[in-house]
């Protein structure tokens, strides 16, 4: 029976021991510095038991996940290698990556990893055995690290449902500093700049639209988990930042030169550049948008995913424009392909609202 | 009976025209381009009639309303005037204001405005009466504007079911360019930025997650409608992406001295920022979010919200979060104040979801 130690038992090491414990009949044994989060995992079935100890924990195992919180897991990697036998593997699933391979990728032991899973919620309360079913999980081994022990953690992490890819570390840290913390630092600058812009000289505050909602709503998202992100990745995501200062100085100055062709295919280049990324994840074709408008009852929006669900239309995105007395407006559905965008389409006009799907080029 | 010319009749003027008639028993005649167009208007109840010209449908106006594309406003406008007699007040619904207002507010007839509504959508088909219940609608007097005039257009849009607001067009511009131009070229940065560093060196391209996916939703929106927008606002939004551009590059100077406290301290204070911003719209007290952990069939979601609606629980803003494989994920719905969210909070429970309540600090 495979043997795994998961150290820091939230929603990350709490699924890994759901699904290794349920999927693959592993033995999973727990630490944490809390002793009431390792008896709730137990109680979870996430855990067979609890350590006293890291070291405890680390004993006989041949997988060891290092899940604490980023700033954490250099500490708790080197404590992990040092009491794991020599035939153990240790991994981690934080977010940045660099900084930990450096300091530990020189024991052929170490393989950093991270599941890009569960970022939205925490705690070992959420945890669930399918939550790395179809997820990308990098592994970041160094070269250094061995062949042996990076094949039984990618079988591992497999047989917990996720897609594992290796990547080096360096450019992990890249990738992730563009898709994830750079919007989050964008999300921040535009709620800073809207505040301070906005209550200059008024005393009250006027109304933000849709487009204000969704491009802060990841501003200032736990400061501590995200100091942390921004602290461990820092020279990555520096950078990232200062590309995007860079491209912004570049569009005021489009902006303000006022060449109309050029806004407007500037403006079309990036809807594009959207399209073509999102749509990279999607199995069932490109990306279509319908713009439906209904009364804003709540039971609205839900009877209308309720005949799309049935019908097997799968809604991969979802935006409400609300009115602003909140008893109408218009919600967009992105659905994938032309296939489930018309019969999504038919289906919406049977329900008695009006319907426009957009995609291509608009 | 109040007689109303309605010029250009998509969304906006063929809503107007839908309330003028039956909320104010208002005469509307419509003129477009396009003759199909003021025909459906009529078919839809939007007008009573439509005019062979622009000056025909001017003739014996109280209120005319110009309601073509933003570059075609200032034409459309003057010819208006030139139309209409010396006791019609003459406003348009275009979402920048100094160009036009700086260009005919020399006249005493001519007030702007700016209703915000349906940016969602677009075409008479989606017209409603209802469209402007609750929304603010910006009204732009110049300082030579005629006082009679200016109380006979915010009666009139007061019984559209809009409130009216005054401000000085160059200070209207700047607040559209800071919460709604800002955030379209910020999304468009982020998707060019993503996709040139994410197709360099490598064929496939990487997952992409939600915070990407909310940050850039509106990059690319309809390249003609915003080239309008950005070019006849273009000085406010230059100075508005340029200060968002030193604001970036000055986080890219934080994040890269790696100072965890000051680093959290900014995150904080955007979370801040944003709460505050959005709160001030709300009259349910302060925005909490509520994060759920539900299958990802449309129609986990679909009876959740139902459910809630059933409650009283009004959904102020909604993000989904899925799992890679589309089969579960976690829900963000916002509420608003205390007594909803602990309603809202124990409902979920009840349908047995995992839920947990944020909003304070985090």
């Amino acid at each position: 029976m495979t043997k795994v130690a998961v150290l820091g038992v939230g929603l990350i090491g709490g699924s890994i021991g759901l699904a290794a414990r349920q999927r693959l009949g592993a033995e999973v044994v727990g630490h944490s510095r809390s002793a009431s989060t390792v008896e709730r995992a137990v109680e979870l079935g996430a855990l067979d038991r609890g350590a006293a100890s890291l070291a405890e924990a680390c004993e006989n195992a041949e997988l060891v996940f290092c899940a604490g919180p980023v700033a954490a897991l250099p500490e708790q990697a080197r404590a992990a290698l040092a009491a794991a036998g020599s035939d153990t593997v240790v991994s981690d699933v934080g977010s940045t990556k660099g900084e930990l391979v450096g300091a530990l990728g020189e024991d052929e032991r170490f393989i950093g990893g991270h599941p890009l899973a569960g970022a939205e919620t925490a705690g070992v309360e959420n945890a669930r055995e399918g939550l790395f079913e179809g997820a990308r999980w990098y592994l970041t081994p160094a070269e250094r690290s061995s062949g042996l022990l990076y094949d039984r953690l990618q079988r591992f992490v497999t047989g917990l449902g996720a897609r594992p890819q290796a990547i080096d570390a360096a450019s992990h840290d890249r990738l992730m500093a563009t898709v994830s913390h750079l919007p989050h630092v964008l999300a921040n600058a535009l709620a800073a700049e809207a505040a301070e812009t906005l209550t200059r000289g008024s005393e009250r505050l006027p109304e933000v639209g849709p487009s204000f909602r969704d491009a802060t709503r990841v501003a200032g998202a736990n400061p501590a988990i995200w100091a942390d992100i921004y602290t461990s990745n820092r020279e990555a995501v520096a950078d990232s930042v200062e590309a995007a200062a860079r491209r912004l100085a570049e569009a005021a100055e489009l902006i303000r030169a006022g060449d109309h062709g050029a806004i407007a295919a500037w403006q079309a280049s990036a809807g594009e550049d959207r399209r073509r990324l999102i749509e990279a994840q999607s199995e069932a074709g490109p990306l279509r948008e319908l713009r439906i408008v209904v009364a804003n009852q709540p039971g609205t929006i839900a009877h209308l995913a309720l005949a799309l669900g049935d019908a097997g239309v799968n809604i991969e995105d979802m935006a409400l424009h609300p009115a602003p007395d909140m008893t109408s407006g218009a919600v967009s559905l992105w659905v994938g392909g032309d296939e489930q965008a018309e019969r999504a389409q038919r289906l919406v006009r049977e329900l008695g609202h009006t319907v426009t799907v957009h995609g291509d080029g608009e």
